[in-house]
């Protein structure tokens, strides 16, 4: 069995050009097929308020309006994403971008509206990989923003950790596959101020610990949520540390285990 | 040797709701092996102006700076081709969404900045159906927004007239390819302001005298000239006229002839 591997970045690399090029310059050499899934950083509320678009609330939660859906689409669709696609092939790396309409790789259904209307946020329904397999056969890597659609000509916002955790799963009876969550600490940390104090791997019960104990909280449990979501539907290896893990050996991150 | 439709739709359909609608509706239906390119229209004006982004002007010529490009690559390749992408897969048709750099399909190079710099502007200088042709042997249809990219990472705005006939002529040598320019009038005409007057057929001997009299002028010239550049590059088929000449008989058209 081939592997495949996941890979996710964030906020942290999409929104500096620099790591953004190191970065791409350095998953452009990884070997073997890969598929990449991109976040969409600062860009989109900096769109929103230069358009006078006011951010939407509801009872401290983003909501996806219609302006909002458009804004999305612009910049995780068109500009991250193609620009994104333009370095990879400078990079000699041939990839295609994707949300989930294309290929009708991800369908989700609209988030139902109560107890909070989320606006045009989608939960993942469906993952088609078969068209993906078809590419990464033919040495094209996939690229995805994080969008999906409904199947009826909705676009939807899906959070890119699910996307990235919702794709490994869907190449996990075909592949040994292999998620990569890149985000700008070395991992999950036992002290949040000493990038050092990684924890080397969290199961099932020591998460349970870590929740109870506060090492483990706030934006870090829907993302450890993903992890687990994966690896109890036979995504093989998770990780989660800086980029550095993909490229360097000796690199600390944490894995997570069943 | 199958057959291939690659089909080029403007701002007149770009920028009614009604209109995408109908003719997606339609354009899935086509059977066999087909390609859809699209224009902007008037929705990166729109966005510019709301974004207080000036467009600047260089003898009569709109200027694609950095920030039209951003803006172009947002519309186009993100808010339009998306929701394109969305509304095929709703009407029952495999699609996949396409700039010049996703699979390295279109290559072109900046123009050169004498006489006059027009910014980031592509001309085509080679297209690469390999990757199209695996999609479509798969049942899936690509489309195309007019960006190109340069192998260097630089995205580039692209006529999508000409973005068309490239991909029809790159078909040429593997498929019976037929190419279609969708606009607003019934095709060429010999009186503007009579939708009847259609000329059936334009040979490069009747276009001369076309121009010498005036009947072909101004906006029509650079896409005739690409209807000749694709009918002497093999492309089998070239028509002129409103969507319904791929969907009704009896429908009034112009046809390319050498």
């Amino acid at each position: 069995m081939k592997t495949i591997k996941v890979i996710k970045i964030g906020g942290n690399i999409i929104d500096d050009d620099k790591s953004l090029e190191s970065f791409l310059s350095a998953f452009a050499k990884l070997k073997g097929p890969k598929l990449l899934v991109h976040g969409g950083g600062k860009l989109a509320s900096k769109m929103a308020k230069q358009m006078n678009i006011t951010v939407k609330m509801n009872e401290g939660r983003r909501i996806t309006d219609t302006n909002t859906l458009d804004i999305i689409t612009m910049v995780y669709a068109g500009k991250i994403n193609k620009n994104i696609i333009a370095q990879l092939q400078a990079n000699k790396c041939n990839a295609i971008g994707f949300s989930g309409a294309d290929g009708n790789s991800i369908v989700s259904e609209k988030r139902p509206t109560q107890p909070i209307d989320y606006g045009f946020v989608g939960d993942v329904k469906k993952v088609n990989t078969k068209t993906l397999e078809v590419l990464i056969e033919n040495n094209i890597t996939p690229v995805f923003c994080a969008i999906t659609h409904d199947e009826n000509g909705q676009l939807l916002n899906t959070n890119a950790d699910t996307i990235a955790s919702e794709l490994a799963i869907g190449f996990a009876s075909i592949f040994n596959t292999e998620l990569y969550y890149c985000f700008e600490k070395n991992g999950v940390l036992k002290d949040i101020n000493d990038d050092n104090s990684v924890v080397e791997n969290i199961t099932t019960e020591t998460y349970k610990t870590f929740i109870a104990d506060g090492t483990i909280s706030d934006g870090m449990l829907p993302k450890l949520n993903n992890c687990f979501h994966a690896i109890n539907n036979n995504v093989n290896k998770i990780c989660i540390g800086k980029p550095s893990m993909l490229f360097e050996i000796n690199s600390l991150y944490t894995t997570i285990q069943k």
